[in-house]
């Protein structure tokens, strides 16, 4: 039921132009990922994401976990149905945010002893609970569970988590068996060490899974080890799998991993921005708090169609977030997100017409 | 540009089907207006406010004086391209918001000095200064600036309260002039004394205004006293001009004041309602915070079609209120306001076929 087609590849990059296959519907790649915490991308129905051209959603295992459980929402129907959403969906293994939100965690070669962040009730997690919750959900993409460690971690402590990641990663894959409708990508990690990455990536791609993402950057290393990182690991993987940068979701980071070879992104960026009243524009953000903005009546960005752009303006929005209305935030997000779904389909153009380093070129000139 | 059609009187009852032409459209009445404060009713785009069949909207002088003033709405090209509603508009006068929410207020035959209620600055507010703000905003039917007393008060404060109203009535007429794209509304006051009330509506009416209001009901008063008031008010003002009962919100209020002779109604509750997690349904109110719900998969209301009810089940909207998602006061504000909208519609075919006296036992049995 899932499945990856290259379309093509820029002649003037290492970008890839693909095509991802899924019961709930085609993916278009380089692909933007808005992600929807908790079963609702905050401020904006499934309606809108459909307007501005969403292909696929991403949710948080560990969150729809605690509430409202994956029990609940596979007697809801699944995922799909319980959120109103019939296209793509991709959930995390919860993983991250084992290590990101909840506390006293210990883990062991079985699994992750935590407390929830919300009413500090102890979990244990295994990779086989991980995968049985994301079977229970019913997302067309699931991720393998995986340790994403903080950095700066010693190298020894590294070497020791990712080989854990993998035998983990062996474990989601012999629980998730021989189910066709769901696939189960696994998670490169190594932080910033190149060794480690290289093993991690060979030791992964060994176990042929349908796609593979890149975890623990985009985490609080420095943009140069990340980009360096992205300079050789994309190389490592499959060409015929989809390669999946987690947790990126500036323009800037989007675009130089489209041309170092990733085809999927997803973070919460556009729309935590939003709630605090900026504005990704082509230009660069634009905080509407901003005294100048009190009698502009042109749109947040000049050279967007969005909705937002096309029949508000900044001085309407700004009063909006001063009085902290609803609106302010509906609106933004919609802008925001518009902003980097027409991002990403700029860019397919750009690698159709093998002409993405020009694209670059002029956008690196632009970008404040 | 102002006109009040009287279509049809049921035979049943007092209530009356009607129409008004304002410069932004038409309006049937009976009418309910969804309140947008702050220039944006809470949650709700004008989009979404015309799908549910909004055909006018009420905004606060009061609120847009404070902020963002009503000379940068002014710039902006009005209310309505601010806001982007390209529909009616009625705004209050501030007197209500005056009494209910500013602090320090003194009132002289001149007009009142209050402190904002924001940021505590002195603000003086004359009946003229009420007609130049909704002036700048460019409302289609503006209100008299009035004094709402609060209840009780004594019949000589009352009866001078309602003799400076009156003065107050005159001077905004005076300062509307001959505009003609706005209409101005008079407010009857008096509380809930036969003889002041009675006094009142001959004063105001014998003014010619091109429509009255109720003011002073439904802000604290025996139930029993608002119906008793008005089973002989609405027969005091003329039968060829649209009356509006400020306030009132809830369906059963609603149809009793409708059955009584009153045209026109806005009240915040319903979008306020949303906000707390309570849905306003056919048998009655419904708090989704409630653990009943926690695996009702079944809609807020199963005899209603708005967009929330056809697809979004309890269940997930109870965890969308739980999680604080954005989207819980935004799908329950779309049914409360569709909720009230689509009731005023069934009273309005009830109207029409002279059977409203019917509807009326009809819904006094089934709501609770």
């Amino acid at each position: 039921m899932f499945s990856f087609t290259l379309l093509h590849k820029d002649n003037s990059s290492k970008a890839r132009r693909g095509r991802i296959h899924t019961p709930h519907g085609v993916i278009e790649t380089p692909v933007f990922m808005p992600v929807g915490t908790q079963a609702t991308v905050k401020s904006l129905t499934p309606e809108n994401l459909k307007e501005i051209g969403t292909e696929i959603l991403l949710s948080n295992t560990y969150h729809l976990h605690l509430n409202p459980t994956s029990e609940l929402i596979e007697k809801a129907g699944g995922l799909h149905t319980f959120m109103n959403w019939s296209g793509p969906i991709l959930t995390d293994s919860g993983g991250f945010q084992v290590y990101s939100l909840a506390s006293n965690r210990k883990i062991t070669e079985e699994g992750v002893r935590f407390r929830s962040h919300i009413d500090g009730a102890e979990i244990f997690m295994r990779p086989e609970d991980s995968i049985a919750i994301q079977h229970r959900l019913g997302s067309d993409i699931i991720m393998a569970f995986d340790e994403c460690p903080p950095l700066p971690s010693s190298y020894d402590y590294m070497k020791k988590s990712i080989e854990r990641t993998h035998r983990w990663a062996k474990r989601c894959q012999d629980a998730h068996g021989c189910v066709k409708h769901q696939a189960l990508f696994a998670i490169v990690q190594g932080g910033t060490d190149e060794s480690l990455r290289r093993m991690s990536a060979e030791v992964l791609t060994s176990m042929d899974f349908p796609g593979y993402a890149i975890g623990g950057l985009s985490v609080g290393e420095k943009k140069v080890d990340m980009l360096r990182t992205l300079d050789y690991l994309p190389d490592l993987l499959p060409e015929e799998k989809p390669r999946y940068l987690m947790g990126v979701g500036t323009t800037r980071d989007i675009l130089e991993s489209v041309l170092r070879g990733v085809d999927m992104f997803d973070c919460v960026l556009p729309t935590r921005l939003a709630r605090h009243g900026v504005a990704m524009t082509s230009q660069g953000d634009l905080s509407i708090k901003k005294s100048i903005y009190t009698e502009d009546f042109g749109p947040l960005d000049p050279d967007c169609s969005c909705y937002t752009c096309t029949h508000y303006s900044r001085a309407y929005i700004r009063h909006l977030f001063r009085r902290k209305e609803i609106l302010s935030a509906h609106l933004l997000s919609l802008h925001n997100v518009y902003h980097l779904i027409d991002f990403v389909k700029k860019i397919r153009v750009a690698i159709e017409n093998d002409s993405l380093a020009d694209f670059a070129d002029r956008y690196r000139r632009n970008f404040r």
